[in-house]
């Protein structure tokens, strides 16, 4: 509940407004990553989190959605999957994802959905020199963001991707979804399919609180196995913690959303103005 | 659209939110005002503008009171008597003004408002010398600013008050409210009587636009009369400037709120975090 007296936010009732949506949104790392690029663009703009109960989801998405000075939404767990409801216009890569992590009123007034997790994940990866093409990759959690990685991971070229979620109409709409792009490289598999994965990822909330189960067992992993986690924060969550202290290779979550700064800023059509040095 | 590049908000995952509510909205000063205030306590919170349509203030206020970190609301113009609809509980002072200014939610989850305009509005006059108690005044407009600074100016002591306003059932309802705590003193009044008063008030959203038909004519007023004005941007409206031309003594719309940042402080329950210089 406190932060440096010093940094007073400077702003007006000019000022333009992004809002973060997740229950719970304390985790989310997006205002410290997106407000000092508004800032760096000399843009009148702050993105704030809102933490919008999923029972009222609705309600806090069409308010802010009427509010006129409210410009985009980025979209966090457990959200993905249901504010697809509140666009007008669903991006390729939503469609097969399953659900949206961002969105932008249009010059027309209509509000546009993308997902830029999954593209933005395997992007992490490469960056992080493990390139999934050609590998077998263990996916916990179909949920927002594991549709998007999943998307991603098979536009990638993945030779095998095994999905682990709990509820099987879930996992059969994602099937669907991808089917038409890979036919037999991706199945709905049980938890023990990770034992023989390169890399393993981790798309569950679970971790956001460290008294969280783990969402897999990484005792039970092959040596060498990567074991990525989409969780934000804390940076290091008990799962990679527990992986390292094995000797596994570990990926943390921030660089997911390191990778789509380029894409928001392209998607909200954010551009110096004249006064940015 | 742009502001200093070096002001970067300090805005996590975990920071409170509050709004302040207007149709227009670019003219508010209370973030450049309470900001300052939240980061001299320590406290991580922003207050952001919301442009909320008049025809969808309902959305926006529900949406807003969903979010469970948003801890409060100001309500400006158009908004103030209609935001009423929202809270849970009435202050007296809200009841007697027929508007609210604020609205915070309780620790019991309710919603309460609570109106300083008034109080803020006088306290303004008097710090600037301009005590009303005694004094004939015209008002004019009864709406959500207006119904609060008749109200405050009758508890001051004004001799008479007369409220100058298009609207005859909204007077009215003004009267009916006024009535017990000042027989005889207000009156539904035609502009005319402006002449004849020691002060003169617009409490019209007129003059949020420089090319806004001005509310009353100072040139009709006699010498002397004080020419107070709630809008608070421009700081100097064009009837003040008017006013000003012609000699007369003018009290600008920011003492009303400059006056009013202890009151929020306390309704707020904003206090100095431990961390705090």
């Amino acid at each position: 509940m406190s932060h440096s007296p010093g940094a007073v936010p400077r702003i007006t009732g000019r000022t333009r407004l992004f809002a973060v949506l997740g229950d719970p949104v304390r985790q989310v790392r997006a205002p410290e990553m997106l407000n000092p690029v508004f800032a760096e663009l000399g843009l009148d703009a702050v993105l704030v989190p809102v933490h919008a109960p999923a029972a009222h989801l609705g309600e806090v998405v069409r308010g802010l959605q009427r509010a006129a000075n409210v410009d985009g939404l980025l979209v966090t767990v457990p959200h993905k999957a249901a504010a697809r409801a509140f666009a007008d216009v669903l991006s390729p890569a939503v469609r097969l994802a399953g659900g949206t992590n961002v969105l932008r009123r249009g010059g027309d007034g209509r509000w546009y959905a993308e997902n830029f997790d999954g593209v933005g994940f395997v992007a992490g990866l490469v960056a992080a020199g493990h390139p999934p093409a050609g590998r077998s990759v263990t996916l916990v959690g179909a949920g927002g963001a594991g549709g998007a990685i999943a998307a991603a991971l098979v536009l990638a070229g993945v030779a095998r991707l095994d999905v682990v979620d709990l509820d099987p109409a879930r996992v059969r709409a994602l099937l669907d979804r991808l089917s038409d792009h890979a036919p037999g490289v991706v199945r709905h598999s049980p938890p023990a399919t990770a034992g023989k994965a390169d890399i393993v990822v981790n798309a569950t909330p679970l971790g956001l609180r460290d008294d969280d189960p783990l969402p897999f067992d990484p005792a039970r992993l092959g040596p060498g196995t990567l074991v990525a986690d989409v969780i934000m924060t804390p940076p290091e969550t008990r799962l990679l913690r527990t992986a390292s202290a094995l000797g596994l290779p570990v990926h943390p979550g921030a660089h997911m959303l390191s990778r789509q700064l380029d894409l928001y800023r392209e998607f909200f059509d954010l551009h110096p103005t004249e006064q940015a040095g």
